[in-house]
Order: structure tokens, then sequence, then C-alpha cells
């Protein structure tokens, strides 16, 4: 939408949270839709924001080893169906490529919708011996899966933004830690950048990724009280190394078949991130990944407009020469009070203020996003104070998302008080649950709610003796919510 | 290909460049061919080289104006069509997609050749008043053309990487000012990144993007005598803008319609520049984007490993620390010969050889690659010896491909002398040229070279007064050429 088409927000966070989240995307800029139900267009401030996500996790990535490639988009359908010979229930909805110009394709072609099956033959080339383990790849790419839902922009798309990863390692217990690695990137993405904290733990046996031996998740809580699998880390075991004769000659000369993973993360990371800070006057960024972190707005009258342009334009090019990332907002035909709401819609965490007592006092204003907590600081030593405030302006958003998280954590010992909770707060409801999918089953088919998680640790002793559902031995601890 | 396979380069470039190429991209690591023809896999050592590429142009980019955004890879066929109807000879061989899951589209479904069609109804719905001007949005993406030809990594595939610039202004000369801007920078890159000095130029009327009113051309020569299109850069006057609706309201209250440009670079580049450095050796890169810059090679008996190896890491980790992109070869099961191919072989600019000599009389010996020169230099001021010769190396390449463009630019004043001298030396001819695209015909006849390009200024005088071709006033002058 153009500047001359800005209006606030209508909607309400927490009376109409759908409509409110669909109106910060599309009025902050972050995204429109596209032509094609299911499809969106990612605006310049939405796409600067999956910038910095890449920019945090691929450095950490390359840090630990892993290397990035690119293979194909496309994926022949005799690869796919070999993926679906080997793992059950692997049946995925994909968009397919029949025709190439005018001709009629002899074998009809996938559009990626994830690429373990054409990944997984070139790992198998790529390894012989010892010394080509571990293998670590990774692409950065869009892949698409031909699910009829409503558009939801960066949940609910054909097509979507992530990362996915693809490693094959020595033995259990080194692919076991690149599972392990990859997760903790995730959580550490989740609490230093994105400022949520997130659970991790498991999936349960029945919810795996197809073919996994184990599925480690990251879940964050939205404030309406859904839970978001933000991102998984699959140990694979030997099941695709085995299909796809991923094998390795050893020190002794001895072939061995490698154990895979693969971890992935999409841009639903950023629909979780708008949805937990923002609120009803727009977007809500942490500083880490704002595009633009400030914004100085000089404020004037005609007398002392010189005055004012010239400190405030100061201000701007010292931090912009420090590396804070900073806009001067100097438009001429709009007042300061329209400019505070529109760089509030779109999510600037720090607001510097200079008026005529800013400039004689030598001093700045500076209010923060979300709370709006106005504070005069000296302009001495003006880099400091503002990245103490952008700390500020972070830990005042994470606890608040630690807030939400806390106290949402509620245990049941029954099938009513499981459903009553979750139905009551939302949240999550921690119980004991022997292990078998058929518990799961009346808690979804009454609230939609299911496990989302249980604890990493296998051995580690149920919440309960008994499952809250069938009374039966309780196995592990499982996590019921609502989810995305 | 894994550790243990890797062998020399067995072609040779100057007779038979296009097996020689294949090997090369193989055999050093950069691509593999994928099992549907016209498709490639890029490997981590051939993607590195195009992240390298990636972050110069997008900082330039970003310095100069540019947003990046992402749009749908599908285009509907009707938004196609209506660039068809705009654009005369717009006949996009394309992927169709015409099922989602199992059901079959209404619509079918482009998968994009490029996004013009797509993302100018969006410029339109963004472009309201003079204010919003210019827009400036750059896409990175794949996109898929079905032509039918063998496959060539880098140069010939049917879904390659590229970005695509696409922008709206007011007029024509802040249009003209914006199609200029990327093609200094599009020459910048092959000249400061790739070691690579191109000519600049305009394409004939005739070979014209689509629609467009200039395509604005960076050609470079191959050591083969080819010419390759190495960037473009289209001011597109308002032919899109009229057709897609991208007005504006200036300062009095008029609706205007805006002027566009697109402008974009593919992994082309980087065929080009693997094409033009490399030798029967294997792959030789500019330290500006190798991946590695600089690798160690320690060379020890027994006697002498631990302080070889010592001294080895010690120089590996203060060059790792000054920010130079270092490897320390210190396997063991491999000779220092090995290694040396190994590294020549995957085009690693400078090597720093390191045995009992080198650690008694503290210095160290560095070998350049490609021509193999070593010099013994002093274990001091390490950092600065090695950036010094990385720029050596960097300058002996721009050097080698200058002298390959010099002399071969030749002037012809006749049919049988553009033929001739095309023939026998490759490169190109320039001529007097009347400007009528029949007189080319003869030429693309007979030889299979056309006119790549003619100058930028349509002021220029041409270099002839009679057209070569026809005897007829001359318009221009033509640089002729064979081209991949």
């Amino acid at each position: 939408m153009s500047e001359e088409q800005e209006l606030g927000i209508t909607e309400s966070k927490e009376h109409s949270p759908g409509e409110w989240y669909a109106e910060v995307v599309q009025k902050a800029g972050l995204a429109d839709y596209a032509p094609m139900g299911g499809f969106i267009v990612t605006r310049p401030r939405g796409y600067a924001i999956w910038e910095q996500i890449q920019t945090h996790l691929d450095g950490w990535f390359k840090d630990t080893g892993v290397q990035n490639a690119y293979f194909p988009m496309f994926i022949p359908e005799s690869y796919l169906e070999r993926e679906k010979d080997i793992v059950e229930g692997f049946d995925p909805e994909v968009a397919w490529v029949t025709h190439g110009g005018n001709e009629e394709l002899e074998e009809r072609l996938a559009v990626r919708p994830t690429s373990e099956s054409i990944i997984a033959p070139f790992l198998a080339q790529w390894t012989r011996s010892h010394r080509d383990l571990p293998l670590r790849i990774n692409q950065w790419c869009s892949v698409v899966r031909w699910e009829a839902t409503e558009t939801k922009p960066f949940f609910r798309t054909k097509e979507f933004l992530w990362q996915e990863g693809h490693t094959a390692h020595r033995d259990e217990d080194d692919a076991w830690e690149e599972t392990m690695t990859r997760l903790d990137q995730y959580e550490k993405l989740y609490e230093d950048v994105l400022a949520m904290p997130p659970l991790k733990g498991r999936k349960p046996e029945h919810d795996k990724f197809p073919g996994a031996h184990t599925t480690t998740t990251v879940e964050t809580l939205m404030p309406d009280g859904k839970s978001v699998q933000a991102a998984t880390s699959h140990y694979l075991g030997t099941s695709f190394a085995e299909a796809f004769d991923i094998t390795y000659v050893d020190e002794d000369e001895e072939e061995e078949t490698a154990h895979t993973t693969s971890w992935g993360l999409s841009w639903r990371a950023m629909g979780a991130l708008i949805m937990t800070h923002s609120d009803d006057q727009g977007l809500v960024l942490p500083p880490t990944l704002a595009p633009k972190q400030v914004v100085v707005v000089p404020i004037w009258q005609e007398d002392t407009k010189d005055e004012v342009l010239e400190y405030a334009a100061d201000v701007a090019a010292e931090l912009d020469e420090a590396g804070v990332r900073v806009h001067f907002d100097d438009r001429d035909h709009r007042n300061p009070g329209f400019k505070y709401n529109d760089w509030e819609l779109k999510g600037v965490p720090l607001r510097v203020e200079i008026g005529p007592n800013e400039v004689e006092d030598e001093e700045l204003t500076l209010s923060h996003r979300p709370d709006g907590e106005s504070i005069t600081e000296s302009r001495d030593g003006l880099e400091t104070t503002v990245r103490d405030h952008l700390d500020e302006v972070f830990a005042k958003l994470y606890a608040s998302a630690e807030e939400t998280l806390e106290g949402e954590i509620r245990e049941a010992t029954s099938r009513e008080e499981i459903l009553g909770t979750i139905g009551q707060h939302g949240g999550y409801v921690k119980c004991g649950w022997c292990g078998d999918e058929d518990c799961e089953e009346p808690i979804k088919e009454a609230i939609a709610a299911e496990i989302v998680m249980v604890p990493l640790d296998r051995d580690e002793e149920p919440i309960h003796e008994e499952c809250a559902i069938c009374g039966e031995n309780a196995e592990e601890t499982a996590y019921f919510a609502k989810s995305y």
C-alpha cells in the first residue's frame, strides 16, 4: 500500500486475533495476497525480517560445519514414489508439472515439497569413505505443499520459504549430536533473536516425520493459547540411508550404513514472531531483527526548524556511523503525530524524539515500542545510550512472552480436566500418558487439541503414574495443546 | 565425488573446451548432473561461489536503494497471456503446473520464467503518489525456461539461479539513470570481483528484451573466442507501466505514467568465470570470491613432523584470525604432492608451503595459482604478505583476461572480411551497420555469429560510413561475435 493510504489497525488482537493478524501483516507492509489462493507476496519489510533470520541461522550453521548447496526444484515422480515405498504414511500433496512448453512430459515432476528424495541419492554418491563424514548440506529455498486451507501469511501458504538441512554421519551418536546441535540453534534463534522462550521436546511416535527415528521439536506458545511447531530436527536413524544406499567404508575396510538427520525452519517463525509481540497499534519487532531499529523524529515550528533538523540529522548520522540501523524521518509534509503512528505500525523498536528543548538541553527523548515508556537522556554517549535502550526493549519483549508462557503449563489427571483446562485457558496441559495414540483421539475430537510434545529424555519418569485418559500405566508425560 | 575418487583433469581446454569445462565443473566439486536432463545439483564448492557473488552485488544494490522481496514462483496463465498481448514476440517456453494433489487446476500455472507479469501488478498497487517513487524491488530466486538444449552447468540449464530487479520511476531520466547504475554495478562485479574485463553496450533493436525501450548489456569474451551476455539492464520506457497501470499522482495532482526498468544477472556469471580463468590443472578462482583463498600445506618427515605441524598450524591460525579464508591441510594419509594437485584442481589461489627449511629460517614459501610462481617470504608481517600476494594473483588473472580481450576486437569493411576474421580468430569484429536486421542474417547463417552489441551512446558516429554488408549508409557500429 502506498504512503497515502496508511491507516491504523482497526481489529483487536484480543477479540478478533485472525483478522487482527491479517491486518498487521498487510498494513505494516510485510506481505500481500497473491492472485492465486494460498500464495502471498513477501514485501520488502517482511523479506528484510526473513533475511535477518537467515543471517543469524546461516552464520551458526556455517560455524558448525554446514555447507550450503542447491538442488533442483523438481523431483521426478519415481523418486517421490521411492520415498513412499520405504516411508509408510508418506503421501505428499504436491504441485505437478506435466508439460514443458507445448510437450507433455514423459514423467511428471513434483515441485519439491521437501527434498529428501532428491538429496539422499547424492549424499549416497558423495559418501564413500569414513573420511567423507560427517557430510552436512543445507539449502535455503521455497517448497510447495498443495494443502487446501485458508491462506494465513507465513502460517498457511501453499508455497513457503524455509531451510532444509540434510546430513550423514558414521553412527548414531554422531547423528544424534547433530540433531541436538540444530535443535539448540533453533532454540537460540527463538531466545536470543526472536525474543520468544520456546519449549524443547520430542513429537510422540505417531506424529513423527515419516521415516524418522526421532522427531525433536521447538514449540512456542501464542498469546491466544495455541502452540506453534516452531522448528523440527529429525534423527532419521538408518532408514533413509538403507533405502538410498548411503554407505561408507570404515577404517577396517568394512562397509557400514550411515546414520542421517534432517532439520528445518520455515518462515512460520516470522508468523509466530509477529503474532507474539505485535499489538493493536501494529507490528512490534525485537531490535535484533528489526530492519530499522531506531527512527529519529524531529519536532519543530518554523522558527526552530533549522536547528532541530540539524541536531536530529547529526544524531541519525552518528548512529548510522556506529552501525545502528537508523531511519531519519525528515518528511516535510507529515506532522510528528502521523510519524509516531506510522513507525509504531511498522514496528520500529525505539523512537528518538528531538524538539527545541532537546536541542537546548543537549538531550534526547527516547520512546520504547511497545509500552510507550518515554525517557529523556543526555546527548553524550549516544551510541551506548541507544544500545542500552534497545537491549531494554528486547528484555521487555522477552519478559512479556515469558510471562505468557509461564503459568500456561498446567497439569491434569483426567480426560475431563484436560478438556476443561484447555477449553478454559488454552496453553499446555501436561499429564501422564500410556503412549497409545488412541488416548489422544477423544481430546482431538472434542476440542482439536493434541499431544504437541513429550520430553526429550526418553528415560524421564512420567509426571503421573497413570495415563490421564485410560488410567493404564503412564509411559511418559504428554503435553496437550491446540496448535497452528 | 568423494575424496578417494579424485583424479586430475584429463581433457584439454584448448582442444576439447566443452569436455574440459564439464570435467572441471564436476571434478572441482562445483556441480553434478541431476537425474532430469537440463537440471544440475549445485554442490557446496559451487554454491559458495554463488554466495560470494550474491554478497557483493546485494550489498551494492542495498547501498543504492534496492529492497529485496519475494514473489510467488507460479504465475497464472492469464497473467502471462497479458504480457503476451502487450509484448510482441513474448512466447516463453515454460514448465506448466496442471495438477495440485489429485485435482486438476482450473487455470494452469507457469513456473516463473521471469517475473515481470506477476511483479508489475504489485508495483502498480504500491505506486500511488510521486512520493512512492522511485520504487526498487529485487529478488534472488530460481527460474525455469523449458528450452531443449544440451545441459551445460551454469550456462544452459532449464532451471537457473539469478536475481531480477524491477523498478518504477517518475520519468525517463530517473529510469535511465537506474538502468545505467545497475549496468555499472554488473561491470564492477566483473572487473573487481570476477577479474574479467567486460564490454558495455546495447543490444540491437531486433534483439532487445521484448517490450523494452533499450536493452543494455555487459559482454565478456571467452578464451575460445565466443562472447557471453554476462548481464542485462533494460530501460522499459512506459510499455509495461501502461499495460499494468503503473501510474502516480504528481505534485500538481496530475496522474502520470511511471517509467520502469528491469535488470538481471544469473549464475551464468559463474560459468563465464570458470571458463575464463581455469586451466588444464583444474579450477582457477580470483581470491575475491574463492571460498578458500589460501591453503597451508605442511611438508615433513617423521623427525620434523611436530615442529613443522606446529609452525604451519600457527600460520593458518594467524591468517584465520586476520579474516583470510584459509584451510590448513593437515591430512596425515596424503603426501604434499597429492595435496598440491588437489588444491590446484579445486582452485585455491595461494598455497603456503611449510617444511623444515621454512621453520628454521622463519619463512614461508608461497605459490601462485595458476602460474605456479613460487616465492619465499619472511614469516614476519604474515597477513600483509599474504594479502599482497592475493592481490598479485588477482592482478595476474585480470591481466590475462584483458590480454585475451585486447587484440580480439578487429575491424571489417565487408561481409567476406567479417566471415573470414571471425572464422579464423573468433573474438569481436566491429563494422559499420545500416541498422537493418536483414544484414545480420547472412553472417548468422554462414557462421552463427551475430550482432552481440552496439555502442551505448546512440549518437556515436559509426566506425565506417558504409554498412559492411549492404553498402548503404551506416547508422551505427555493430559488434559481431559468436556467442554462448
